[in-house]
């Protein structure tokens, strides 16, 4: 059977890129996103066109049981989940505290700390029976440091690298790498940035930083990375690492 | 109207020595716990005998409406609160991700890191109004790192230093001093400590490392930190500091 | 014999207010500073007009045997150095690397970096013997994060960061005490933010930010947090602590 | 012309592997290191042996001009430097403070911090010049926190570490990537980690944690991690990252 890469959160930029890239190298890809059936159809299709081995499905992460089930049913029928890329964020910009509801603060660690503890749950048994495994974590600046109207996101980020490193803890030296990985910066993602600034300011950015400019972070350059850390040998692991264009300045400088 | 000092999380060691070195110097203390009533009335009773004036509550920080009820009724009936003493912890013991119930996790979360935000919604609007407020939040080594069996700990208190850091980004310049404070250490108190060794270890361990040594952290002397942190000039405020015992390591040398 | 509070780099800012600050509380403070004998005749004036007992010595600390023979006197024939002030910046303004000489960088680590090593040599033997003693190192933004332009200063006192910590793990429990205070900010001090802005400049920025504003971080209010660092009780120091106007945001968020 | 990967620091383990990998993918190897010309003979050798192009050469980095002569030799007659390795180290094993001479910390300050100032203000010109260029600086465990005995060791090392954000700050944009790799853990390299061990004590290590233990990090997996660091685009760079063994625990666990 195939080896598995299986995405959570397989949206048109980092998702679906990490995914294609993966399937390109041998891997079946299972792409898991919430909503857009069509944009998902369209991801395995891309995939598959290019002679890659991919299936889809919709997931809504922060229903109970939905991980757990797909994760159960991709190592029953499908193959071995060699790979998972845990791409599940929780921006929801910038809010200050008294428009930051109760729901939307618990809504954010429900996708980006909780979902991640469920699907370590869900595929570190299995891992460890096969004695290795990798779980690849996107992580974004809220991670490392607060910031005005960022309290949802931030408290969850946060709390998700924290518990990446428990992971780490417990399950390195039974095979399974766990990496944080923290883009820091813009990604030229139409189903992210580009949602949420709408497509004319998303086309002006792109003209303005991205293109030949490689001011906003590429998702197939991404993927190098992730597909690189995937396979460094186990002698030499890397646990935390970051991402940004190169003309942009790191979050302690900013 | 006295000023009020809030502490939300009033067991025998940190929260309620820290409750009765506010009392001593003029505040009204109020003083949170969850169970215990008896353990309450003690520790009121306890300020009050040295003249100090002081309220106890029961209350479960994880039951919707509790802080937010707590704190209106202080606020309309007792006095300005002043300051917040966040000390309730998610200390759960070490237990591997397999033995962390989502139910665990989930608690953990509750108690450390919304039952902050909860609490900051509930306080900011009246301290913002005021102009002025303390928020000193009572952290842990798991703040900082994840270890093997702090799933839950460690995203839970992770969570909440961001937390504090998107609070004092948003209510800095408007007067409230939120105080992220990491006890990096065993705290030399029967409540927490006491309880999770049983009596016969505790009292061997204070035998051992406490007492004359100092190798246990005093409830007083962090209160006496409490306090300074809480009286800074607003020119020269702390946002970030550590505490431990002189014989131990820090958590990066351990 | 009274007991000593010794102060590195005793300028009129932080300094010398915080050797005013334990003269007060019964120390005999010994200032030292590389130049403005005038400045440093009035400093010792100044406490001595309210009571305080103080010297002062012009130090220059790159100079080899300098702090050594200071320290070496000190111990002899005034009394034993309780507490060190190592207050030597080594800011020398934003310069390119290539406006970089050799000489500068290694003149940063001269005053940053070695200085307080040869200040910790030179005081860990005694207060080793008497069993205790306190190193209040004043640390800067730059110790945390590297910025453009900041090659000499930001290498010089991360490097005095890690120190700290190697002394700390090492003379912790051995009751000498070590803290590492990052001011993070611009502080409301005639010889060094004065000079580096000139009269006028300085005049405007603390009319707009200082003063009443408290949006320069007093030098007085900075006394206060050193002097209750240095009077923690041992079982509960602090090793790293930040400072910084209520108004400013940390080193983090800019 | 060739483009040129310079390595300083080329010894038997990191250093001359790194060469080769880079030399494997076609770039001309420049190694320099201090001493032993007969094993620098080999490593140039080894890689001729398999096909690559290299250039060996004696340096003693703490040598005024000798890295700066080094770089210009090399720019002048070899090719352009595009990928600049540093990979001197400071250790000196733990030595309690009183056993560290001033001219042992001073050493380690020269090797690890200013020899990296030094390299970088030779290289940054013509990389600038030709708008690309590479730096990847091998960290240790002493640029994130110091530990007894480290003195010299983490302040030359934490020096480095901010040294290559201000590096990078002021050079990133500029197309200059500059990448500091935390090594954390035991290498599996004769020339440092069995010198320091000696012969029979190296090979128990490597008979209980290396080999197919794979719990030393072997130099090649290292490299394979430099290559990719050299290779990412430019929209996603990374500028910090670590790398240890999966059945190490990282440093803040240790």
């Amino acid at each position: 059977m195939q080896p598995v890469c299986l995405v959570i959160g397989a949206g048109a930029g980092i998702g679906s890129t990490v995914a294609k890239r993966f399937a390109g190298e041998g891997y079946h890809a299972v792409l898991c996103r919430r909503t857009d059936e069509e944009g998902l159809r369209r991801s395995v299709e891309n995939i598959e066109s290019e002679g890659g081995s991919a299936s889809g499905f919709l997931l809504n992460a922060v229903v109970a049981g939905s991980i757990e089930e797909r994760v159960a049913d991709v190592e029953a029928n499908i193959g071995p989940i060699e790979v998972v890329v845990y791409n599940l964020g929780a921006q929801i910009g910038d809010r200050a505290l008294m428009d930051t509801s109760y729901k939307m603060f618990e809504r954010g660690w429900r996708m980006a700390t909780f979902g991640l503890f469920r699907t370590a749950a869900s595929v570190c048994p299995p891992m460890e029976r096969r004695g290795k495994g990798t779980i690849l974590v996107t992580a974004s600046t809220a991670a490392m440091r607060g910031n005005a109207g960022q309290h949802s996101h931030a408290a969850a980020m946060a709390g998700r690298r924290m518990l990446c490193q428990t992971l780490n803890a417990e399950y390195g030296a039974k095979g399974i790498h766990v990496v944080h990985i923290i883009v820091d910066g813009m990604v030229d993602a139409p189903d992210t940035l580009g949602k949420m600034l709408g497509p004319e300011a998303f086309r002006k950015l792109r003209e303005e930083r991205g293109l030949e400019r490689d001011g906003l972070i590429l998702p197939s350059a991404i993927a190098d990375t992730y597909y690189h850390l995937a396979h460094q040998h186990r002698s030499a692991w890397t646990h935390e690492v970051d991402l940004r264009a190169f003309s942009d300045l790191p979050w302690w400088n900013r």
